[in-house]
């Protein structure tokens, strides 16, 4: 399935086929759809800072591993900033989304934890945000039943992630679960009634099969029972790998969450730049100095060009230095936070625990009401 | 989807598509793979017999309205024979294979309570029988996820009902729901590990996807977790409706059990037969007169062609007549029963209260082993 490479809501795995978007500039904008979508989530995110209280957001990643400096500025941190705003946050680990890899499946219960781990080292706090694992939660799994009444198989062929992965091998490599995938996914955003969904743009079509079955369940069972969720667009920034190419677990190119400072020096000192002892930051021209620079800006709360600016002429050594201790500086209580939650193995299950049972509570009361509207108890 | 036709475990829905065995012959054995599960069918009827013990089964109907005549000798006396034999029998009401046919759909609760009551009234004893439906038991719906994993959609698309669907309708009319139907019935017939599941031959494929799954699962996570269920054959004696046609609940052209004496004397004497005076059992060339000599000898148990011999040159009236008293007498303390658990709501109620949780904790048993070998307890 890592291969398959759908990903979760927001979750930056790696990408479906071939590395794609390996610049730093934002993706262009594809279409009039993503125009008007980027247009809503800025209003949305004046709504957000407005009135938080008034917002539920479902995310969360398949647990393939620990995840790098790529999820945390894509990702990951906007998840801290929506549940420090006041978001409610629920973050799901979807273990049913990487059952056909193998390598995953072996040890899942470790990739589970590792997930769970970068998540509170970030700073989502159990107390306030709900952690949990879909395999945890059958009355959300319940939902597909019905959702995939209100779906039809040639909306199901539509989806552009299934299409291009019908493209891209023969067909019989399409499971069940990965055709019907948009489905479930319906099922994890809609048990908790999640209204916001921060999303790249490549998943908006996702989301789109989750508003339709939303409005279809309301129309035939009774109005208002869930909400028509909304995309949260997000500017990832792209930051390319050590190697020049799209940061993705799989070629170890990416410095970890969990990496300690010196293994942080030793990848960046190998980081691919160029010849040139200027540094400058010009992201088309110069993709791997331009991406250095934009990480250090990240993690400083500067921009790329005065970074590159106090550099000058110091050449790649003097970036690489720079990159290292901005990157070490700004992980540091990170690492500190996860070190420490990873010598407590017994409270991490106890957080899993606690966000099952509120996952499971939740999700019972949505499939009560669900029953109830559609007649269905006896 | 009473249109699509798919039939529950050994139920006796209407047929998809137009109308057809129309004989009250049983259909032709139509491969060799029908006749290896006809031996192996009469092999496993004399191990039931031996060993009741050794068996659950899983069978079921989709809530869609009362049950006659042709269901009656179709299934559900073969359903009471194997419980009174001592096989440990689950009954489920699939409300969750109905929820496209807006008719039912409507008055989801009403047709299935006729659905018990038919059951209670031919003999299901709670006390030994598990009467359950789809949509209470979210451990049972959430087998849904890893099974979809081991199917492919090339899989899916082979199987012959939906083909059969596909052919003759738009594709867009196939709901998701319709298209994974046989994982969900794998689960349907896996959550509680039955080894025998009654059916007719038409629904072969189907019970073949439910082996498949279970092989898989079982060679991918764990020897033994699910058994490879085995078809049980049945020769479903094909009677026809009062018109002449296949008996069926949308046409009324039959005898439901709730009917009332007088109800069935009338529905018998505007039953369909031919001019001939003298009663013969001739299938091929008097296909209506040959059916009601099927029925009586069906009630009463003894063959079409005695029956036939008692009235002789009565001609069309004594046959009706002979008929109508054999349904009456048969089904009177069917009737009686019924009528006595209708007046009782509230038992009602209990027996599928009791019902559904015995398989709520069948199902929860299940899935906690599953997750287990899954490797996704954390």
């Amino acid at each position: 399935m890592s291969r398959i490479g759908v990903r979760s809501f927001g979750g930056v795995d790696d990408p479906p086929g071939d590395p794609v978007n390996t610049t730093v500039l934002p993706a262009p904008v594809p279409s009039a759809v993503t125009a008007d979508a980027r247009v809503r989530s800025a209003a949305l995110e004046e709504e957000v800072r407005r009135s938080p209280g008034r917002f539920r957001v479902l995310t969360g990643d398949r647990p393939t591993g620990r995840l790098h400096l790529g999820h945390y500025f894509g990702t990951l941190h906007n998840r801290v900033r929506l549940q420090d705003l006041g978001v409610e946050l629920f973050v799901i680990v979807a273990d049913y989304q990487v059952l056909t890899d193998r390598d995953v499946a072996d040890d899942l219960p470790g990739h589970v934890e590792e997930l769970v781990l970068d998540h509170l080292a970030i700073g989502v706090d159990p107390a306030r945000s709900t952690i949990f694992t879909h395999s945890a939660v059958p009355a959300l799994n319940q939902l597909m039943l019905p959702f995939l009444s209100l779906v039809s198989v040639a909306e199901l062929n539509r989806n552009p992630t299934v299409k291009d992965e019908i493209a891209h091998s023969r067909q019989s490599a399409v499971s069940g679960l990965m055709f019907t995938y948009p489905v479930h996914q319906a099922a994890d955003i809609l048990f908790c009634k999640a209204n916001l969904v921060p999303v790249g743009q490549d998943q908006l079509p996702h989301l789109e099969v989750t508003r339709t079955i939303a409005r279809r369940f309301n129309a035939r069972y009774g109005d208002g029972v869930f909400p028509e969720p909304e995309a949260l667009l997000s500017d990832a920034p792209l930051l390319l790998g050590t190697d020049g190419t799209k940061m993705s677990k799989s070629r170890g190119n990416a410095v970890t969450l969990a990496a300690d400072a010196d293994e942080t020096v030793r990848l960046i000192r190998g980081a691919k730049t160029d010849s040139e002892r200027h540094i400058a930051y010009d992201p088309v021209r110069r993709p791997e100095v331009s991406s250095l620079l934009l990480l250090a800006a990240l993690c400083q709360g500067r921009t790329p060009v005065e970074v590159a600016d106090g550099i000058g002429s110091g050449g790649a050594a003097a970036l690489k230095r720079t990159v290292a201790e901005a990157v070490n500086e700004h992980l540091a209580p990170i690492r500190a936070r996860r070190a420490a939650y990873a010598r407590d193995r017994a409270h991490l299950r106890e957080v899993l625990r606690e966000g099952n049972e509120r996952a499971r509570a939740v999700a019972d009361a949505t499939l009560a009401e669900v029953r109830t509207v559609m007649n269905s108890r006896y």
